[in-house]
């Protein structure tokens, strides 16, 4: 299957926002991602296929990401243009108290390449969320990325471990995992 | 915080059904999981406190869980008692084509214990969904399970570490991880 060329699948940019820069959430896997990102924002711009932006707005006290500090700005790589939808959330899903749903569905999409921030807790909460609502979904691994956690065991985990294993627990069930260069040769 | 005591808090097993012991699905972390389950179900049927059953009643045509074949019965160990709410589902999240929230806020039910099967799949998309929802969640690490799988790069995941790596991204932002006994005994 194919469907990164077909007009109606949408590029959704989850919480691209310059928070997520601070040193205090540590170690973070591939730093490419945001270059990634911007190779398929601009493919997709070329070819007037639907961009969807997803903006965090935190309503926790102490989160980079609330609305009124620098942090909430998006990323330069993908700053939105003007003609591009933008969706502000306060949870994790990007599904939840937005109207990202009725618009998918008023605008005939029924495909999502998702991209963003963070593999485990956006990405893959909002992934999850479109798959179960009937989208078809590509997660692209390689322009998401993942911080380092400590499990509840004490355990730590670094970035790429956090992010592979989940992209494992979400490929083939809740969408197909790709990278960046299959979707723009057209070979995902 | 504690709030395994409150009447309130309701008990949510998902998909806790024969279909998932079938061999196909390969290597289970903790044996343990379905006896934990009924630890917690005994207690919560003792105290009176809500007890809500999930059912997967999938539409995929190769699966063990589809409502005409008997891997869709639930495990003996928790078999749901008549006067025991259920909801069936047929994709991962227990919120999405159920009533579930609508009872759970008709019902006043604030918090969740939540156990069942599996770890990466069913649970973590409800527990993320319950918390995005307003939920306040607590998650039994030794009252859920999941199984290996092989990730997108062809590497193989154990059970155990699919398991623990999700509990880490879970623990935290979308709920609090705990085990059965903090549950019994109160401190958690």
């Amino acid at each position: 299957m194919n469907n990164s060329r077909d007009d109606n699948t949408a590029l959704l940019l989850i919480d691209v926002q310059q928070g997520l820069a601070d040193p205090s959430l540590g170690e973070r896997n591939n730093p490419d991602a945001e270059a990634n990102m911007a190779r398929l924002l601009a493919a997709w711009r070329q070819r007037r296929q639907p961009v969807i932006h997803i903006r965090h707005c935190s309503v926790e006290p102490d989160s980079t990401l609330r609305p009124e500090l620098p942090g909430n700005a998006f990323k330069d790589e993908v700053k939105p243009l003007p003609q591009e939808k933008t969706f502000s959330k306060t949870v994790n899903s990007a599904f939840i108290g937005t109207g990202l749903e009725r618009y998918l569905r008023d605008s005939g999409i029924s495909a999502l390449v998702i991209v963003g921030l963070t593999t485990d807790h956006c990405v893959s909460a909002s992934t999850r969320m479109a798959s179960d609502l009937g989208f078809e979904v590509n997660l692209v691994a390689d322009a998401t990325a993942a911080f380092e956690r400590h499990g509840y065991d004490g355990e730590h985990y670094s970035g790429e471990t956090i992010h592979r294993i989940n992209l494992a627990s979400l490929n083939g069930e809740f969408c197909r995992v790709c990278n960046t260069a299959e979707l723009l040769d057209g070979s995902a």
